[in-house]
C-alpha cells in the first residue's frame, strides 16, 4: 500500500485560512445589504426607541398613582387626555391622573409606567378605576432600552441577516459599509469533461462540478466566475490558473481525481508568482486528495474530481477561506444539527468522515439516515439533508448515537 | 380579561397555504437556477454516467482473472494496453488480461471490475502480479449507475442546491423550468412611523418592520418589494392595499399593533374585491394579533407591529404561503435543530410559544440559552440564532429538557 501524499488534519488545513484577508470594501444602500457582510463597526447614533414607548393599549400614570389597587379595591384615576399616536402628548401628568394611550404611543410627561386597558373600567368620560397595581416601567419600553445612543450596534464582520437590516433602519444607517463579495474562479480540469450543452461522445462525461461549485459559492455569499474546462496538461492548465488569478480572489479547479493529474495540478500552480502548497491531502473522507495552496495573496484550492468528494471538500476546506475573504468574523456558521444514528456505521481511524445523511424527525428525534453510494453519485448528495461528522480518533459509529451533522442548505 | 379576537391554532393557519396555488413559470438557463424551484419533473435522458468509469487508478479487468489472488499466491496478468482519459480504448482485454486505467477512464470491453495500482506490482512492460482477488463490478460505477435514463431526475417543486444544480448538468438540462419567484408586497403602517433616512420628530420612531421583512422575503427566496409606510387611516389603507395588490403576489401588511389599528387593518381588507379574513389571531406568542386574509388568488398577512412579533409570525405563519406561491413541493424547510435548554421557561397554555434563543455547542451537546427582552427590541432578534418552540400545551419547559428550534439564517 503506497501513501501518495501527506495528508494535514483538517483543523491544521482550516487554519491556513488566516493567511489571507478580506478583499476590500464598498458602501451599499441599506435596501442592498441583505446577506452582506459588516465591513466596520457601526455605531448606533441614536437610541432606540428613540423615546419611552407604550407597549400595551391602555393609560399612561405615575404608578406609584396605582400602588395598592386590586380588583376588590381600585383605584380612581382622572383622566386628562389622549395621546396622539405619532407625536409627543401636549400635556403632562400628575399623581391621580392618567392618559389613555395606545400601543407605541409616547409617554406622556410625568408618566412611567401603563395600565393595560383590560385592568381598568371607565367610569365616565373623565375617571377611570384601575384594578391592579402596577411598578413603574410596567408596559412601557424605555428609550434606548434596545439600543442605547453611542453603542455598537453591530461590529464588523457581522452577516447581515433580515434583524440586522431591521436594526441597521432603526438606528438610520441608509448606507451601510460593507466587504466586496470575495470573486471564486472555478476551473473544471480533465482531458474526459466536456460542457453538459452536448451529448458527450464515449469515455467522455459532461461537467457537473463547475454547476455545484457555483451553487456552494452562492449558498456561501460569494459570487462565483466559471471559467470552463482545461485538459490535464501542464502548459494550458498552468495558463489557465494564472489567467484565472487575474480576474478572481481564491480559485477553486475540481478534477484529476487520478495521481498523475494532481501531480500536474500541483506542477502548474507551483509555476505560478509567489506560489506556495500548503497541504497536500487533508485527512478526510470523501476528499482527501485535496490540494491547498496560495498565490501571493490569493488562496488555491484544489478539490477532488469525483463530485461529492468535490461538495464535502468544498463544505469543509474551501468555506473557512470563502468566509476569510469575505470579511465574516470567528465562525459564523450556521448551527450544527445533532442527530441520532439510524444505523452503524464503520470507518478506518485518522480521518474525519462526512456521511451524507438524511434528516428525519422521529418520535421528538431528528434521526441521520446514512445515503449509500459511491462518492461520484450525485444522487446522494440530492438525497442528503447534511453531512454527518465522524471524528479522525473514531473507528466507526453504532446506530442510536448522537453525532453532530453539517446542513446542506 | 377581554378577549379581542378569535385565536386559531397555528397548524390550522398554516393549513390556509394550501387554498393558494404558485404563480407561474418560466424557463432560465441553468447558470441562473440555483435557489429556484423546478416547476414539473424533469426526466433524464442521458444515463449518468454514460458508461462504467473506473473509480480509480488501476488496471480493468475481467474480476475472475483475479479470483484467488491473495498476497502470498499473486496472478499474473498481460497489460494489453492503456485507457486513454476521455476516449473508448480501442482494444478490448480477455481472461489473464488487463489494461491500465486512470481514475474516471472508460472500462474496456471484456472488463469487469479495476484492481486498485496498490494492489499490483509491475513485474515488466507487459506484466502485472496482482494481489488481491476481486469481485466483478468492484472500483467500477456503471452506465446508469447514478440516474438511469428515463428515469425522473428532479421532480417538480424541488429547490434547486448546488447538488440538484449538478445533476441538471449531468443530464444536460441547460433550460430549467422554474417556477416564478413570487413577488411580496411589504406595507408598512402606522401613524407614528417614519422611513429611516431622517431622525425621526418626537413620538415617532423609524420603519424596522420592512427592512427585516424584505431580508425575510429575500432568505425565503422570494422577490419583496417595500410599498412604503401607510398612516392608520381606513381609506388610504384601503387604496395602498387594493394598488399593493396589483403589483404583487402575496402582501404582507405590518404595524397596527393598537385594537383600533387592527380593526382598520380588517375593515381595510374587507373593502378590497374578493376579499375574506381567514383567520383573526393565531394562537402564538409572540405573534397572536396576526391577520391572515384573501383577496380572490392573493393572500394578505397582517403582522403585528412589535418588529420581533412581525419576524416571528413571518417565519411561522406567513413562510408557508410563499412557500406555497413558489411551488416548492412538502416541507422543504431546513431540518430543525434540536437542543437542549439552559433555564426553566415558563409559559401561559394554549399558544405555541417561540422564544429566541442562542446556540451553543457545549461538552457534545447543542445548548439553547433563551434571549430574555421585549417583543419590540431588535436586539434579541440580532443575538438570536433561532426560535425554541414550545408546544401550544405545555406550561412550560425545565432546564435540561430538550426542544426543537427553528435556525435564524
Amino acid at each position: 500500500m503506497k501513501e501518495f501524499f501527506l495528508v494535514k488534519p483538517l483543523n491544521e488545513v482550516r487554519a491556513f485560512a488566516e493567511l489571507f484577508v478580506p478583499v476590500g470594501a464598498e458602501v451599499v444602500p441599506l435596501e442592498q445589504a441583505w446577506g452582506r457582510v459588516t465591513a466596520q463597526d457601526i455605531l448606533s447614533q441614536d437610541s432606540v426607541p428613540p423615546f419611552a414607548r407604550s407597549t400595551m393599549d391602555g393609560f399612561a400614570v405615575a404608578a406609584r398613582s396605582t400602588f395598592g389597587a386590586s380588583f376588590s379595591n381600585p383605584c380612581q384615576l382622572a383622566v386628562v387626555g389622549t395621546v396622539p399616536m405619532g407625536k409627543a402628548a401636549g400635556f403632562g401628568i400628575g399623581p391621580g391622573q392618567a392618559a389613555s394611550i395606545p400601543t407605541g404611543g409616547m409617554l406622556p410627561k410625568g408618566a412611567d409606567a401603563v395600565v393595560m386597558v383590560e385592568h381598568t373600567e371607565t367610569i365616565d368620560d373623565i375617571t377611570i378605576e384601575v384594578y391592579k397595581s402596577i411598578s413603574p416601567q410596567e408596559n412601557v419600553i424605555l428609550a434606548g432600552e434596545d439600543i442605547a445612543a453611542g453603542q455598537i450596534a453591530l461590529a464588523a464582520g457581522t452577516r447581515i441577516r433580515a434583524q440586522e437590516a431591521a436594526l441597521l433602519a432603526a438606528v438610520g444607517v441608509c448606507e451601510v459599509p460593507v466587504f466586496l463579495r470575495p470573486v471564486v474562479g472555478i476551473l473544471s480540469t480533465g482531458d474526459e469533461v466536456d460542457p453538459p450543452s452536448a451529448a458527450p461522445a464515449p469515455g467522455r462525461i459532461r461537467d457537473m462540478n463547475t454547476y455545484a461549485l457555483c451553487g456552494q459559492c452562492l449558498g456561501a455569499g460569494c459570487t462565483p466566475l466559471a471559467l470552463g474546462i482545461v485538459p490535464d496538461k501542464e502548459e494550458p492548465l498552468f495558463e489557465a490558473i494564472a489567467n484565472a488569478l487575474s480576474r478572481c480572489d481564491i480559485l477553486l479547479l475540481s478534477g484529476g481525481s487520478s495521481v498523475g493529474a494532481r501531480d500536474l495540478a500541483v506542477g502548474a500552480i507551483l509555476k505560478c508568482s509567489q506560489a506556495k502548497i500548503l497541504a497536500h491531502g487533508v485527512a478526510i473522507s470523501p476528499g482527501k486528495p485535496t490540494i491547498v495552496a496560495q498565490a501571493g495573496p490569493k488562496p488555491i484550492i484544489g478539490l477532488p474530481g469525483h463530485v461529492v468528494s468535490a461538495m464535502v471538500a468544498f463544505e469543509v476546506v474551501a468555506k473557512p477561506f470563502l468566509h476569510r475573504l469575505a470579511g465574516l468574523a470567528g465562525d459564523q456558521a450556521p448551527p450544527l444539527v445533532k442527530a441520532r444514528l439510524s444505523r452503524n456505521l464503520a470507518k478506518k481511524k485518522g480521518r474525519e468522515e462526512f456521511v451524507r445523511v438524511r434528516l428525519v424527525a422521529k418520535d421528538g428525534e431528528i434521526v441521520a439516515q446514512p445515503i449509500l453510494g459511491k462518492s461520484g453519485e450525485i444522487r446522494t448528495m440530492i438525497a442528503a439533508d447534511g453531512l454527518l461528522r465522524i471524528p479522525a480518533n473514531d473507528e466507526g459509529m453504532e446506530a442510536g448515537e448522537q453525532a453532530f451533522v453539517l446542513p446542506l442548505t
